[in-house]
């Protein structure tokens, strides 16, 4: 398996080969859109699987809406209409033909277009409030808390596999409340929920913060976000929860009966996490030989080698190894004995290190003279002998010292990578240099587009219970009262 | 909660008004699409984690392929595009703009027309033996035992919730196989995978069989399938599982190097279930109270309403329920204590009868005397009186009743009702009667589509393992060598 290029080299190229290397995804024959190959759609699946329970804990259920928005619903809300218009595809036609000019060839029949253009879903807050119109009568229907996973499609210009497709796998949380408040509560228990799964699962400390206006979900009244840091220091947003006020409520008359029996606008929320989150996985802790991968996001734990000469030893080892095997999963772990005979060792040993499998078990002669096993940890590359009566044990606690061991790694690169600047030119030094830029900036939409066209860096978040500080914004000198968080970012 | 339609009043009729009064799914605002509601969905759920447990136990791998095929793959497997291209929903453009004449509206933006148009997939043969393509190249690489869940389009004129609709949510499984023989065995495990998943989960007997070559999916060899009788006598085709042969193979020239350097065309399985497997699900079980659910696929298992006056009454009723609920739980089901005061027992009663919730447990003052409840089950609306030291193990015990006694009548009402005949006539009325028919056909196409234009009945299947008997066909009086299903279906 020939090396993937550094990131020291080059790492967008590394990430590049990564993604295909490890047999995540690929880009597939339709423009911007990939494919989740069985590998990374398993890490895929895990996160779903972690997400899911701990949208149902908080009490919300999935249901389906439809793939397709009519023209006239998608623009119903303005501002949301305006910042997913540019990037649609449209549903035009309902049927193809025989060309009667090119044998064997299809054509779209022109006769079979339709009345109302259909939009593929960039989004589903649309298609969602005109049916929750009809399930909204009084105070006794709400809240309703709703999840759906789907595929979404945006037509980027520019697509990199899993950081941003055409088509990506979503789930969008949708739902609607009596009071301001609630809804409040619920944007802020979601981008919770996102920034606990991101440090328990995916072993990534995030910082949650308020977007600015011009970082805003269209159609949001405020957007909760984590932030992540990636390995060259740049940014990634990896998840948002949006606030949405009464903007679709207004847009598509809902409208409930209180208690008193007033009539009143319906409170909404919406939020989301995508397949970009195995973007952030990936450059968040892999390496140079590969992807890294936190155990509970791993779908093979424990990879065993064996090393050997003829089906005699195999058969021993087999014998060892099987009862190894069924203890592990006993504890609910994976284990896949590589007992393939159409490859080496080494050749084995490289592809669970691109795979990022978290322990690796090889065992040989040797270790059947001794009654050990060489057991090697992915996030550190060390290996060691451990004598097979203690190995199970041994892997058990080792996996959850890896878990840990890839978070703190993380968090203290955040830590390093955290500066805080107080005038421009530090600021423009510390933006090159990569990382999060905790600075004062003045609240205004103009200074922070200034700066973006200075600097290419956006205000990533206002953290959350930021700490109120006097200062004056590094860039225009006039008054702040707090630090926001610049980088560059995906 | 105002009353169904009876089955014998308007059996249609019926079933569309269960599938909205139960809560499973609505028409949307998009022609023919349906939103699936949370209670609907979360029985889809149910059946995803079965039969992906099942599919992954044979040794499958979920993964995902793109929701849109360009025109040219789509057109490459002649028979396949035949098949599907006048349904298909077709995307032409990739960007709206704002319409000059009227504002606030958006029009599509003429510019931004694609080059080449994309289907929005019916079915994913081609997009995946596309990528395909480049995963294989010699016999090392063979099996790919691939399935992936995704939403399809296909353009119905005619749509009803669940069983028709423009829009549906199903799994896709694709294989890939050095040999014929490979793949023979992969598409007959798949299909005898869904008959179980029917009996075992749906309690929902069918019939495994072969279809016709007038009803086989377009580009595929064989099509198996298996076939359930709904209560009105109508056949519903539940599932299907294609051997493919070399067809796709050859039209995107996927060919393996085998053990011994030569190069040949790869063997080709699909398979799927979809959405309307819940049209299948309500169909077979579900009487004039509302839907009957089995228990393995049940969202909640047990109902407990309690009937009191005053908070007193509540809270002695509440102490009494809550070990009973936890015990219920620690059994793994699902048991919702219904206390809220809005709504009174009687509806309470009917709302769960209505959702096909398979046991309900009543319990009031009087049941707190005698340290009773009122246990109903909702296949049989029997209801019991239950000591309370004794009702855990009872609902367990029960609840596997119901699950078999659903099967049974279901077997019971498919034996009744499948009539073997020998003569047109005869066929003619066993036909109008409803159920399957069991009889000679001569093997041609001709008198295939006879007996459909004259009786609107269709074949079935071929029933596997079928027994060869002399005879003459019904229509032709030609001879046969065995008896095939017929009958109207949906």
């Amino acid at each position: 398996m020939a090396k993937l290029t550094s990131r020291s080299e080059n790492y967008s190229q590394w990430y590049n080969e990564l993604v295909v290397k490890a047999d995540l995804a690929e880009n597939s024959e339709v423009r911007g859109c990939m494919v989740i190959k069985p590998y990374g759609f398993s890490i895929w699946e895990k996160m779903q699987s972690a997400l899911d329970k701990m949208f149902k804990d908080t009490g919300h259920s999935n249901a389906y809406f439809p793939l397709f928005i009519p023209k006239s619903l998608f623009e119903a809300e303005e501002k949301n209409a305006e910042g997913f218009a540019k990037e649609c595809a449209v549903v035009t036609h309902y049927r193809l033909k025989n060309d009667p000019n090119k044998e064997g060839k299809l054509m779209v029949d022109p006769e079979a277009k339709l009345e109302e253009e259909l939009i593929v879903r960039p989004t589903s807050e649309a298609i969602i409030w005109k049916t929750y119109k009809n399930w909204i009568q009084s105070y006794r229907d709400l809240p309703i808390l709703i999840n759906q996973w789907a595929n979404v499609v945006r037509w980027e210009m520019r697509t990199r596999l899993f950081l941003r497709t055409a088509e990506f796998l979503w789930q969008e949380g949708h739902t609607a409340h009596a009071t301001k408040k609630e809804a409040l509560d619920e944007t802020e228990q979601m981008i919770n929920v996102y920034a606990t799964f991101a440090r328990d699962f995916m072993a990534m400390p995030v910082i949650q913060g308020l977007k600015t206006k011009s970082e805003q979900f269209a159609g949001a009244e405020e957007t909760y976000c984590i932030e992540a840091l990636m390995q060259d220091g740049k940014a990634l947003q990896a998840g948002t929860s949006h606030f949405l006020g009464q903007n679709f409520a207004q847009a598509f008359d809902v409208k409930y009966t209180t208690k008193e029996g007033k009539q009143e606008f319906v409170w909404a929320t919406s939020w989301g996490v995508s397949t970009r989150l195995m973007g952030a996985l990936i450059m968040a802790h892999s390496d140079d030989n590969g992807l890294v991968l936190p155990p509970k996001l791993a779908p093979i734990h424990v990879a065993i080698v064996p090393i050997y000469k003829g089906s005699e030893q195999l058969e021993e080892i087999s014998a060892k190894v099987a009862p190894i095997k069924s203890e592990l999963e006993k504890h609910g772990l994976t284990v896949k004995f590589d007992n393939r005979d159409t490859y080496k060792p080494g050749f084995k040993f490289a592809e669970y290190e691109m795979k990022g499998v978290p322990v690796r078990i090889a065992i040989g002669p040797k270790d059947l003279e001794k009654n050990t096993v060489e057991v090697a940890r992915r996030d550190t590359l060390e290996k060691q002998p451990v004598a097979v009566d203690q190995v199970v044990n041994h892997i058990v606690n080792l996996l959850d010292e890896i878990q840990d061991n890839i978070f703190n790694r993380a968090q203290k690169f955040q830590e390093t990578n955290t500066h805080e600047v107080n005038d421009y030119d530090s600021f423009k030094k510390a933006i090159e240099q990569g990382g999060f830029v905790s600075a004062h900036w003045d609240g205004s939409s103009e200074t922070e587009e200034l700066i973006k066209q200075e600097t290419k860096a956006t205000i990533r978040c206002i953290p959350l219970n930021n700490q109120k500080q006097e200062g004056v914004c590094v860039r225009s000198g006039k008054p702040s009262s707090q630090r926001v968080i610049f980088a560059k970012a995906y």
